[in-house]
């Protein structure tokens, strides 16, 4: 596999993700070529200068790719897999930045023999999203985790790591199904806690709409994930299932306990029970 | 009643809200005088420029005062207004800053009828804590909560209006019960949703360690408020328990709720509610 510098990269959608990954390695790569839906958007990178090519068709811009990345969200990642398999040329490492690991590494292990798959997932992102958000230093100090398949190849892997430093990164490599369990916890319940977070403030402030005006701060962090893209989260949870709810359930249980705890004014077992929360 | 700039302010209590409404009023009262347990913080106070006058005798700081406001935690609070009820000079303008008000403006119903009470609640504050951290400038811009008495006049709110225009804050006079339940859910909850999630996390971490790495800027964003002092929490928590109790039972039921959509994969159902809470 040659260096980073002599392979032409073909990103696939330019949401924050896609393009401020093109913006990233346009001069670190041959060439940088970004695919998009739309022609406005295709235009609009080009003319930001985070890509050298651009276009809106699929199979024109894969052809001559050495690297595809997949910057979609996760379900669509997963049709474009299967949809790519046949328009890749032999020896193309075909990576995606989606958030959840498992299920899209499965339709990778279905790619024909001459594709060399890696699964990918940079643990970074802002709240706005789109490519008006994009920023060649999104991922600068970024935990980029890289999750290889049983058939990826050390010479694949090492290249993904390559190209997760050449854009500022942190590489770890994490199977997929681990990948995916620590992230309901890491990530997705977070999103999910600030959504209910929300929710029971709207049913407050339909009581009493002088509520939103006492939300501070402090509201302000929590509920802050509410905010995310909600096709991508989606995505992101009916593709996590088992773990999600896993971790839902955790956080169910525990939310009991601090009610109960609260509800017998067990001041001491409250205490501890806030204490270890700080730690 | 004079204006601010004649009279004598003292402050018990010199952690972050104390110290940083004695630093803001400085120079805009005839003499702001500090009271704190230890002699050390007494100290630091006045060599910080936050105080004209340091006293760690109770009796002695609030023997002069034309207006005390109390600024410990809320149970402190509690048993400071019985201690003062027979110190305070007639005509005494008795503030607190406590983050509950029911239980602390029925204590001050009590108070001697010469005194003029005035519950107050400034909705704003930092992670950290204590006189380390203290800032004249934390009120700029504060939403400051005033809870007037049936007892208290015309006069001591619109000097409570007064002193809260002074250091920067947008005063907002509110029932002390209408207040405390409205906090329940756009403040106290978002404490106890945090450490549902860092208590979920430990969990999670227990059985892989590899959780922590994975846990990025929205973990951090949603968990924040965990890092909050535990002994205040405890005491805004315990004077505020059928409220907070009711947020409680409210966020678990729409956690519940989300669990339930996402167990059952209603795409369109859990798109529906996440949509709702992004707006």
């Amino acid at each position: 596999m040659s260096a980073l510098a002599d392979l032409q990269v073909t990103v696939v959608g330019l949401g924050l993700m896609g393009a401020s990954l093109a913006g990233a390695l346009r001069g670190k790569c041959r060439v940088v070529l970004g695919v998009a839906r739309r022609n406005e958007t295709a235009a609009e990178a080009l003319a930001r200068g985070l890509l050298d090519r651009a276009s809106t068709d699929l199979a024109a811009g894969v052809r001559d790719a050495d690297v595809v990345v997949l910057a979609t969200p996760v379900r669509t990642i997963m049709r474009l897999v299967d949809e790519l398999g046949p328009l890749l040329p032999a020896g193309c490492v075909l990576m995606d930045l989606g958030s959840t690991k498992a299920q899209i590494t499965e339709r990778m292990a279905q790619l024909p023999a001459t594709i060399e798959p890696l699964g990918a997932h940079p643990m970074c992102g802002r709240e706005s999203s789109g490519l008006a958000a994009a920023d060649p230093a999104l991922y600068q100090g970024c935990l980029f985790v890289l999750s290889p398949l049983a058939r990826t190849s050390p010479e694949t892997l090492s290249l993904g790591q390559a190209l997760v430093r050449a854009v500022g990164g942190r590489p770890l490599v994490l199977d997929a199904q681990r990948h995916d369990r620590l992230v309901a916890t890491a990530s997705h319940l977070p999103y999910l806690l600030a959504c209910v977070l929300v929710a029971a403030a709207e049913q407050a402030a339909a009581q009493d709409a002088a509520l939103w005006p006492l939300c501070a701060s402090g509201f302000r962090d929590t509920s802050r994930l509410a905010a995310c893209d909600v096709t991508m989260m989606l995505d992101i949870l009916l593709t996590n299932r088992p773990a999600v709810l896993a971790a839902l359930d955790m956080a169910g249980r525990e939310l009991h306990a601090l009610s109960e705890l609260l509800a017998a004014a067990d001041e001491d077992g409250l205490s501890a029970a806030l204490s270890a929360c700080r730690a």
